[in-house]
C-alpha cells in the first residue's frame, strides 16, 4: 500500500509537472482558452468558417499567377499561395524568382483583390518582402531555423508556419512559441506530412495532429493536401478528411499547366481539376464555407 | 535525342513493369475492378454503405461483452469485436481467456443476433476458433505471419486483416494476396496506424492509406480509430475523417467501466461515450449508415 | 522549495520504477549479472570470443550448401546458416524448401562437423525441424509472434531471436522473456536493421541496440549485417563497427553463385568474398576469435 | 527475349542515369576522387589520421571553456568544440551567449593553441563570427537552411555540417553541394543520428552512413557520438564502432561539471570520463591518432 500511495504520487506530480509546462506556453490553450482568429486582409481563418487557399508552387510569370488568380477569384476564394523563393533539395534546381516574384504577386493581389501567402527563408529578405505579401510562410525546412521565427515575430504580418519534416508536435508548438514570444501572436500551424518510412505518399499525412494542435493550441490549424500526399489523385480525398476533422483551412497547388511547371510539376492540380475539387468538396458537404462560393 | 528517346523507353518500361506486377495480384483492382462486398451474417461491407464495428478490447466476462452488445444492438449496428487471444508484449501481461473468449463472444452473439469478430493468432487455434466466430482478425503484430494468412486463406469465412505496426502499402497488399492465393477472397483491410517518431499518439494513423488502398484493391478498407491514436480524445475526430475519407467501416473499442479493462483501459470508451460517439456521427453528416440506427 | 522536494520525489520514484520492471525479467542483467553463454554442439557465443556465422540466404540443393560449408569449414568457423523455410513478401516468391532444405543442412553439418540455424515459421513446424537443427532462428517478422516464442520456449535447443523490423529494444527484450519464461534460457538476440525514412540501406542498422541489450540482458549479441544493409558493399565495414562495439558474433549471407540465388542475390557473397571478408577482419585486429582461424 | 532485352536496356539506362546524376556533383567521388582533406589551423582532417573533437556543449564561461581546454590540450589533441548561438526547442531556454560566447572561445583557443569550432545559425552573425572561430559549424536544425548554406560557401574557412535530424544521405549531400557550389569546399561531413521510433536513444546512430559518404563524396566523415545517442554510457561503445568503420572524427561533449550544465546535462563528460574515454580508445587499438597522444 505504501508502494500504491507512492505510485499515486508519482502520476499526479507527472500530470501537474505536464500541465504546468503547457500551462506556461502563451500559445497554450490553457492560458488564452479562446481561439485565435487571423485576419489576412479580411478573410478571416479560425472562426469556424473553413477556407481554401490555392495557388501555384513557385511564381513563374506574371501571367502564371493571374491566370490562377482569376480562377480563384471566380471561385469566391481569397487566399492565393505562391512561392518567389524557393527552399530546393539541390542548389542546381529552380531557386525562385526572388524580389521579382514578390513584385508579380503584389501586382496579381491588387488587380484581382486577393491576399498572398508567400514563404520567406531568411530574417535578411523580411524587411523588404513584408511590404508586397500579406502572410509570411515559414516552411517545413525552416521551423527550426529560430531566427528566422524571432524576426517573423518582430513585425505585424500574420505567418503560416509549417510542421517540420520530422517536427514532434511538441517541437511544432514551440516554434510557434518563438514567433508569439517577440510580439506576433497572428499565426496559423499547418500540418503537412511528416517524413516516415512509408513511401507511396511523398510525406504521410498526420491527421490526427490536427485535433491534437486545435486542442493544446488556441492557433487556426490548417492542412497542407499537397506536400502531405506529393500526389494528386489524393488531394480530394485528404481534403475531404482535413474538413471532416475540423482544419481551419485546406491549401492545395493549382498551376495553370502543371506538366512545364518548374517544380512539383507532378502534384499540382490544372485549372480544371482545381474547379472539380472545389465543386467535389462543396458536393460532399463537408466545406463550411460553402456558401460564400459561387457554382 | 538519342538520350532522349532512351530515357522515354526507359519510362515507359518503367511504367509497364509496375503495371504488370499490380495486374498480376488476386486482390488488384486492374484484375478485378468491381468492389468485392464481403457478407457477414447477412451485414454488407464494402458496398457503399459505411459500418461501425465495436466492442470490448478483450473479452473479460459474458456480463461485460453483454453489456456491451446490449447497446450496440440498441443503435441498429450487428458487428461486435472482442479479443480472446490476446497477443501482448510481456509474457505476464493479460493474455485473455481464449478458448472460453469465443464461447462467451458465441454466446452473446446468438443472444444478441450479432456477428462477432475475433483476433486468432496461431493456425492451430483457426480450426477450433472457427465454430465460434464470424469473422477472423489478423493482428497487426502477425500481418506477416504468413501460415497463419495461408490457414486463414484455406477456411470459409471472412478475414479482417489489420496492417502490421511499420508494413508498407505493398507489403500490406501482399500479405492479403496470400489469403486470396488460397481461395478465401472475403477479405477485409484494416488501417490501424503506422509506427512512426511521433508520440503524441500511439500510431500515427496513415489516413492516406484508406484511398490508396481502395484505389490498388477491390477490398473494403476500415480504419481502426482506437489502435491508430490510443487516445480516446481522439476517435470521434479520426471517425469522422475515416468516412469522409471513404472508409467502408470505422472500428472503436467500448468497454462498460474502462478503468477496470484488463488491457488498453486508457483507450476505449464507456457506454456514454459510445452514444455520444454515435450520435455525433449522425449528427455530422457523415455517417452514410445513419439511417438504419435508431436515434 | 516545496516544489523541489516534489520533483524530487518524482524524478525517484520514476527510476525505482523503471528499475523495477527490468529487475523483474529473467532476461533482466539485475535479475542475473553473469554473462550467459549458449553452447552450439560445442561453439559457444556469448563468453568473450567473436564468432561469424555465415552461409547461403536459402538453401537451394545440397550441393549449394556444401560448396559453403567446405569453405566456411576451411577458415575454423563452426555456425552454418541457411533458410528452409522462406517468409517471403509475396506469396509467388520462392518459399524454400522446407523439410526437404533441414534434411539437406543436416546432411552437411553431419559432413562438415558445422552447427546449423535455421528459421522455424510456425508452431506446428518445430518439432520435426528440431531433429535436424541445431539453432532455432526466429526471423524479424515473427518477433511477435507470441505463440512460436513460447513454443520455442518449450523446447531444448538454443534459439536465435531476430529484432522486429520496427520493434523497440523494450518490446525485443519482452519477446525474448516470452521464451525464457517457458524455461528455455538458451537465447542469442540479433540485430539486423530497423525500418526508417533512410532507404540507401535496406533497413537501419542500429548499432547502438548493441551495448544496451548486453547492458540490460544477460544474453549474447549478433549482428546481421546482410539484412541490415541489404548491401553487399557495407558487410565489411558495418562488420568491423560490429565487433568494435562488442557484437558477440557477426551473421552474413554466403552463396556459391549470388547471381542466380534465389533470394537476396543482391547482398549475398560469393566465395571469394567471403575469404576476402574474413581476411580483411582478421587483418583489422577488431575479430577477436581470429587466433582460431587458419589463414 | 524481346521483353529480356527490354529488361536489360531498362537496368542500363537506369544505371546511366543514376550515374549522371551523381558525376555531376562537385562533392562526389566520381569528379574527384582524391580525399578532401581539411586544415584547420594546422590540423588535418580527412588524410587517414583519425581525430577526437571535444569541448562543452555550451561556451557558458571563460574558466568552463579554459577547464577543458586544458586537459584537450593535454592529450594531445587540437581540435575544440563549444557552443555560442544555441538553437533551442524552447524560446525559454538558454539560447547560448552568442558573441561573448565566440570572444572567450578565440580567447582559450589562443591561449591554449587549439582550433575552434562553433556553430551559425544566421547568415547575418556569419561575418561577425569568421574572425573568432576556426570552423563553421551548421548544425542539424539548419542543414537545409539554404542561405546559411551559401553564406557559409562565401567564405574562406572550414565547414562542419551536421546531417538534419531526418535528412536522407541524398538531401545530406546536396546540402554541402550548396555550401561547395559557391566555392568553399573546405567542408567535413557529420552523422550525428537520425529520428527514428526507437527511443531508448536520443536518435538512432546511423552508422552505416559513414561508408556510404565516404564512398559517395571525397569529403571527411564525422560520428558526434554525443548526439546520436544522448546517453553518456553509450559514447566509448559507439566511438569505438565510428573508428572501426572508419570515421575521420569523433566528435563529443566534454563539460567541467555536467551536473550543472545549461543544456544537456545528462550526455556530457566530465573530466575524469573525458580521459577514461581517450584511454579506453587507445587501448582498443581502434584509434588511428594514438601515436600523437600522450599517455
Amino acid at each position: 500500500t505504501l508502494q500504491h500511495i507512492f505510485k499515486e504520487i508519482f502520476k499526479a506530480s507527472l500530470e501537474l509537472q505536464e500541465d504546468d509546462n503547457r500551462k506556461a506556453l502563451l500559445v497554450s490553450r490553457k492560458k488564452h482558452p479562446e481561439n485565435t482568429i487571423v485576419n489576412v486582409k479580411g478573410e478571416t481563418v479560425g472562426d469556424g468558417e473553413q477556407r481554401l487557399i490555392m495557388g501555384p508552387c513557385a511564381v513563374e510569370s506574371y501571367e502564371q499567377v493571374a491566370a490562377v488568380a482569376k480562377e480563384v477569384k471566380a471561385r469566391g476564394l481569397k487566399l492565393l499561395r505562391g512561392g518567389a523563393y524557393k527552399p530546393r533539395t539541390s542548389p542546381y534546381d529552380f531557386q525562385g524568382l526572388g524580389l521579382e516574384g514578390l513584385k508579380i504577386l503584389k501586382r496579381v493581389a491588387d488587380e484581382f483583390d486577393l491576399a498572398v501567402i508567400s514563404e520567406i527563408v531568411t530574417p535578411a529578405d523580411l524587411e523588404e518582402a513584408i511590404d508586397y505579401i500579406d502572410v509570411i510562410q515559414i516552411g517545413a525546412r525552416n521551423m527550426q531555423n529560430f531566427e528566422l521565427l524571432k524576426a517573423a515575430g518582430s513585425v505585424n504580418k500574420p505567418v503560416l508556419l509549417k510542421r517540420g519534416l520530422s517536427a514532434t508536435i511538441s517541437e511544432f508548438i514551440h516554434a510557434a512559441e518563438y514567433i508569439v514570444s517577440k510580439g506576433n501572436g497572428q499565426i496559423m500551424l499547418c500540418e503537412r506530412g511528416i517524413r516516415t518510412y512509408e513511401k507511396a505518399t511523398r510525406n504521410t499525412l498526420d491527421i490526427s495532429a490536427v485535433p491534437i494542435l486545435k486542442q493544446e493550441t488556441h492557433l487556426p490549424v490548417l492542412v497542407d493536401v499537397t506536400h502531405s500526399t506529393g500526389r494528386r489523385d489524393l488531394l480530394l480525398p485528404t481534403a475531404k478528411a482535413a474538413l471532416a476533422i475540423g482544419a481551419d483551412a485546406v491549401m492545395a497547388e493549382v498551376h495553370p499547366d502543371p506538366a512545364v511547371a518548374l517544380s512539383d510539376s507532378a502534384q499540382q492540380m490544372d485549372i480544371g481539376q482545381f474547379h472539380a475539387f472545389v465543386d467535389d468538396l462543396i458536393a460532399s458537404g463537408l466545406y463550411k464555407d460553402a456558401t460564400k462560393t459561387p457554382q
